[in-house]
């Protein structure tokens, strides 16, 4: 049941900047190993769909700031001045955006260098990538940030930046057995992303661990996430199987109730939370808000390529386009309803701890895997953290979800970490 | 005092859509009027940036739709994937981008034929454009929807889409005597427009009349918004000075007070509100939740070309990047609480009655005049209505402004058909 891993362990963006800042590394040395770890490896992994390699090594020759010989990986839903942006979809192939999407430009300012673009499913939507599992490649990495989770999984890059409308963060980071982080809603701008929805578009992080995490956070936005080098104390936890409980694998299900028996042995306070119905209808709201927007996102791409759509897109798309007004002002309301319910349920506990997926990645690479265990929270806007750490029968990873109110972005990163730390205790 | 009108007078969409369902009128000829209005006024006028009367040609010979016949200006700030889009700045001078966005594909799909891109202030702030007022061309249209309101109010144009992040909608419309129509928060996607600020950024329409808004934007967004036909009952009007009454003009007063008095003749129940002062506190917000979010909107043109931004526009950048995130989640939480301030207002009254600028449009075009009674709404994400019908001691048209609750843009467009037909009474 055990597998011959045959990519590097993924690398920690961390350690790589105490390195440099101890002076036992230079940026351009740090930079030189990601594309070292590219070039031996991504030719079967599949994660990268342009790099400029000559560039990199450009701007890592003179890079400043916190993030100073980070290779970044930029799913190719985002804009990039000086890289080709195709968002998935043969429509775009070539396309050369006339701007970097704002947080390209911040991740820029802060040091880090964008060593290439990472394969994204078609416009982030079902559509699968050429992308392989870095654990066990004839798995799915997950989507639709597949590239981005597979060259952390992999250790060819230490940070890269995702996006999620419905799992697209969290399940792909769950799969390839890493950290990755969906902050809350806006507080990463989507301007210079593909928009699918304009409600459930969330910029998310992918890293080694959760230290990496809150530290590349940080750097990025400028606001105070990190977690490393603290102890924030023991979380209240409330435990949310949700109305998809019988979804889970048996797998997951032993996953999470290790989680929330580790935690409570290194001191959380665990309970079960019952979810109110509004959570289930919400659950069903997301799927009308998602398409009845993308059916407007994407009415050039109807008008004029129709025809270069995959056939599952255009179901989605021609689903949004039968949607009513009505129905869609309905799906905003309950979502509203669902909102004020969950402040409810934050009032007995910090966080919540819920499956990042389903299970471990499927077999295959025809799909991508469900989301079944994400949707809710993104349509939330609350923040989330795939807390890696866990493995199923068959080696591969098995991730554990942390998500907390809107607006307690550190909080969330706060008990991830003790989460994760409990994990490996 | 009075002036000779250079220019047409405005023309009614919903009057040229009747007389081409009637048979009267083809819309090949109907584009053919816009084109020729164009050709002999726009050297003057300064409204569009760029047209294409050949494309234009050929889209009106297959129209077909509600909106067939129909000429649409689009302001610059708008992606159009057949005409350059320079967002009003050198840096993009020539930018071709590669899709329409959204709300352009949907004004083709109901039958529009883009005629041109109209002038826009620099990125939609305050540098102003050449365009000239088309009551007196000697004044300001107003900004930054400068050409596009310029446009319909010199009858060269029917229909046109402009952007409001602060007052960018209204106040041009009230300047150059025509309506205007900033809907709900995200009622029409801002996909593919330049953003400024992702959570005060809204479409807005233009046209001669308030029956014409509704008329568009029923054909526009597939939602029932016509006013035309109907007798919707007169409203519960609260009149809000708010605490800006000392800046606006001696005419603008009286205007108000004419635009009060008529309504209640004409049936509505007219009471006086008190503004809590929590509304003076989120206009404040709005300046910060604008700059912090432009400051990184625009990270890249920051960072690549900030010699090529005006003084004005850097000044405000440089604004937004000294904004702490305390700052800025306190203007956040400020917003909120006005919402909840409104919905108390709201349940005495159907709809706002409050001045759409200071006065009417200033001379010269070395500004675009003040945002300020536009700002709140904005933020607030109510949708408005500028409507015409006033004149002040100089001869310039006065606007009127309708506000309503979030999601009653119906009720915004009633009470506003009601004013207008009071108004000229």
């Amino acid at each position: 049941m055990t597998s011959t891993r045959r990519f590097p362990a993924p690398v920690s963006a961390l350690a790589l900047a105490r390195a440099i800042d101890a002076g036992n590394l230079t940026p351009a040395t740090a930079i030189e190993r990601s594309i070292a770890a590219i070039e031996a490896h991504d030719a079967l992994l599949g994660a990268f769909v342009a790099t400029d390699f000559d560039a990199a090594r450009a701007a890592a020759a003179t890079a400043t700031g916190p993030l100073a010989g980070i290779a970044l990986g930029v799913k190719d839903i985002i804009d990039t001045h000086d890289l080709p942006t195709a968002y998935g979809s043969e429509i775009y192939a070539g396309h050369r955006p006339a701007a970097d999407a704002p947080v390209v430009a911040l991740a820029r300012r802060a040091g880090s260098t964008v060593i290439g673009k990472t394969a994204t499913t078609e416009f982030a939507y079902l559509q699968p990538t050429v992308t392989r599992n870095p654990v066990k490649p004839d798995h799915t990495p997950g989507g639709s940030s597949s590239g981005s989770a597979a060259a952390v999984g992999a250790g060819l890059i230490p940070f890269a930046l995702g996006t999620q409308t419905g799992g697209s963060v969290i399940r792909p980071a769950a799969f390839c057995g890493i950290a990755g982080f969906k902050p809350s809603f806006r507080l990463i701008p989507t301007v210079g992303m593909k928009c699918f929805s304009w409600s459930l578009d969330t910029i998310g992080l992918f890293a080694a661990g959760i230290e990496d995490i809150g530290f590349c956070a940080t750097a990025l936005i400028g606001r105070p996430l990190r977690v490393d080098g603290r102890d924030p104390g023991a979380p209240r936890i409330g435990v949310a199987r949700t109305h998809l409980w019988d979804e889970a694998s048996h797998d997951m299900r032993a996953a999470l109730e290790t989680g929330a028996r580790k935690a409570a042995q290194a001191g959380a306070t665990v309970v079960d939370l019952e979810m109110p119905a509004v959570f289930a209808e919400a659950f069903a709201a997301h799927r009308v808000l998602q398409d009845f927007q993308a059916a407007q996102a994407f009415a050039f791409e109807v008008d004029h390529h129709r025809g270069r759509l995959s056939e599952i897109l255009r179901e989605a798309l021609d689903h949004g386009a039968s949607i009513t007004p009505e129905a869609y002002d309905l799906a905003r309301r309950t979502s509203r309803q669902a909102r004020l319910a969950l402040k409810d349920l934050f009032a007995e506990v910090d966080v919540i701890l819920t499956p990042s997926t389903p299970g471990a990645a499927p077999e295959g690479l025809a799909s991508t895997g469900a989301p079944i265990f994400n949707k809710l929270w993104t349509l939330m806007g609350t923040p989330c953290v795939n807390v890696p750490g866990l493995t199923g029968g068959g080696g591969l990873p098995l991730g554990l979800q942390i998500v907390a109110p809107f607006g307690r972005d550190l909080r969330a990163l706060e008990a991830a970490r003790f989460l994760e730390k409990a994990l490996g205790a």
